[in-house]
């Protein structure tokens, strides 16, 4: 199909051009009809004076696919300048239903499940198509920020033979007659995959059967996964993903056009237990509830004009059996969290690397060796010092947008009551 | 870990440095023992001749992670014309049991059933890593490839309502006490999104049911998936197709320095009339078997110099319900078969896209309406003819590199025997 995109019509004025998308809107006044075309890259405009055409536009409705052959003209009422005068429309396909919702107003009126169940024309609005082209933005950056830090792309099992971050919220499924498990991460794989590339990188779907329906929380997700060799500690970790951040901050801005906070060079980081101080939380609180994080995130901003924090040192007895402890307080560990906005977006740490670590790990942790031998039969072969992070790609996303919902970031969203389209 | 990687040895030459890897080998002759050191980039040879510090080599096996610190002296005798002396060794991570095969050898002697079960030790051997490394820069130029001819990322449901292809070689799930499945491929998804976008891509795993054990199927693996809006039919798709093709190659040749195939501006294709009558088969044979596919690799490579082909115009009744038929040949589709070296390596074509003629299209299948609607749904708003493909990255990997087993080249491979590790 010969046609133009919106975008290049500036380029053909006084020429006969064709172009093509969906209708958007009609205005049909008393003596002129408008045409607003849509496709990838914008609208167009296209003036109707002659009666059968006039007819023809009154028949279709919005979201009908045309293809519009016009003559390219100057006005500098129209949008871009540009307006497209004597047209021949073919109807590709025609809507003979009545929308569920209009598109053409700055906002989407109709209710989240109700775009959620009509996906496939919700996305088609601005806001809701911007939010995946900024996710495609960030995917983008976090893939050139890691080739460029001699990070090697894998790909990983998504059906695996036990539950890896823990038993509980895993989908079961039937693997030619034996259970299995829907990966709750590709932890253990990047892991290995440090024996065999030293820095690996994975950016797939992750799947946690959650059992409660939260605006943060879906049951597939796509996690942003990295990990490294030869680290001194988890520092070294949080310096590249610093790094990495700051690229898809950078290519969001430009692949996206969004507006992105400024990454520092160096984040702030505060310890698990100056975290509490900071919240006026119990010294020996485990772990740090949602209304911690937000009163962190206000507090580097206000302290360090900072709307990312790394909080280090969560406690051993909180984080995963494979996580590296601090070897000067063992029962705080080498991880670190990164909070966005006041929300964590993104999970990370130094890990155990010896075999032998991993054992007493286990042990200390009352689980069984079994379900964990093919895991642990590559850290009988050597592993070096090592660690790393997993982003959530939506949360990010979310919060970068000041969407309330994850839901609203996503394309096809997968939750306790969401199993179509 | 401040320490410079194998390659950067060259510049440092009578300098004090730090190298860390994995012990590759180790040659103890008599006077003095050579340790041989890998990392990511390549191998280091280290000169020992201080007893003490032979003695730790004595006991360490290959693959445990060391970290040495030495001086670097010019020997033209030396790997790369460079030797670390007088080396303090630190053992990171000392290996304790004997490794089930080695990997100092040119080739893996371990059978592959063995080297998958040690998956994590078999993918260190240079020509098991080199094949992943061949499919990261597949995938890098299918990515690029599609950027630059305006196609947008996208991330779609791995886990779904009603199987699409079929409904045979699907994975079954309890999904919160409902019956879902594994998606076999983004079909839907991709062709709900030329809605949004125009045109999008994906990168990302889909998963077959395969009863049985062959050397080209896998249960999981990577998609490489288009869909491209306003067609006019499958020749625009064989042509973006064919771009795309031509960058991943280029990619692979510059990135993972493999040799690669030439692609021409122009494959040549034949419709599948034609093919039978080039391989003999009798004008109604449905299909094309693996040895008719063979046959017509020679052919191509005989008469066009190509070692790529397209066979178009496959049967309709061979072909998905949301096939577009040729509206010449109604017998006949819209569809392609790209075949690599004799193997169909990519599927694609164009696809309906009006919704009276999907209603029609199951109607005829003899299938219900009811499980598609939420995917039937998008149809009825609107959407331009279209088409697109899936690629199959580790056929075309396995092809590309003369692996007989599409598991040569998979990391952790899943098929009917395989769960783990």
């Amino acid at each position: 199909m010969q046609r133009i995109l919106s975008t290049q019509l500036a380029t053909h004025v006084g020429r006969t051009v064709t172009i093509a998308g969906w209708i958007h809107r009609r205005r049909l006044l008393k003596s002129v009809a408008f045409l607003i075309v849509r496709d990838a890259e914008g609208l167009s405009q296209v003036v109707v004076t002659e009666p059968a055409t006039r007819a023809l536009l009154e028949e279709l409705t919005e979201e009908s696919v045309v293809q519009v052959e016009a003559t390219v003209s100057a006005n500098a009422q129209a949008p871009g300048g540009v307006e497209l005068t004597g047209p021949a429309i073919r109807v590709l396909s025609a809507v003979r239903v009545p929308l569920p919702f209009e598109l053409h107003r700055p906002a989407l009126s109709a209710s989240l499940p109700t775009q959620l169940a009509h996906a496939g024309l919700a996305l088609r609005h601005p806001v809701r198509r911007q939010a995946l082209k900024v996710a495609a933005a960030a995917t983008t950056g976090f893939r050139a920020a890691l080739t460029e830090q001699r990070f090697v792309e894998i790909q990983t099992p998504k059906i695996v033979g036990s539950s890896t971050e823990s038993g509980a919220n895993v989908f079961r499924l039937d693997y030619f007659g034996r259970p299995a498990y829907l990966a709750q991460s590709p932890q253990f794989y990047k892991q290995l995959m440090v024996g065999v590339f030293e820095r690996v990188f994975e950016a797939g779907p992750v799947f946690r059967a959650e059992p409660s329906d939260t605006v943060r929380h879906l049951a597939q997700y796509t996690s942003l996964d990295a990990e490294m060799g030869f680290v001194t500690d988890h520092r070294d970790v949080m310096a590249a993903l610093t790094r990495t951040l700051s690229v898809m901050m950078a290519t969001v801005a430009e692949s996206a056009g969004t507006a992105v906070p400024k990454v520092l060079a160096e984040i702030p980081a505060v310890h698990f237990t100056e975290a509490l101080r900071i919240v006026g939380a119990p010294a020996d609180e485990p772990d740090l509830a949602p209304a911690h994080e937000r009163a962190l995130g206000e507090w580097a901003l206000r302290e360090h004009d900072s709307e990312f924090l790394y909080v280090t040192g969560y406690p051993m007895r909180k984080r995963p059996f494979y996580t590296h402890p601090d070897p000067a307080l063992p029962a705080y560990s080498n991880g670190f969290d990164l909070l966005f906005r006041g929300l964590e977006i993104v999970t990370g740490g130094q890990r155990l690397h010896r075999y032998e670590d991993y054992v007493a790990a286990l042990q200390r942790a009352g689980e069984p060796l079994e379900p964990y031998e093919g895991y642990l039969d590559g850290f009988r072969y050597g592993m070096p010092p090592h660690g790393g992070w997993a982003i959530g790609l939506e949360r990010l996303v979310a919060r970068l947008l000041g969407a309330a919902n994850v839901r609203e970031v996503t394309a096809f969203p997968r939750d306790l009551n969401r199993l179509t389209p």
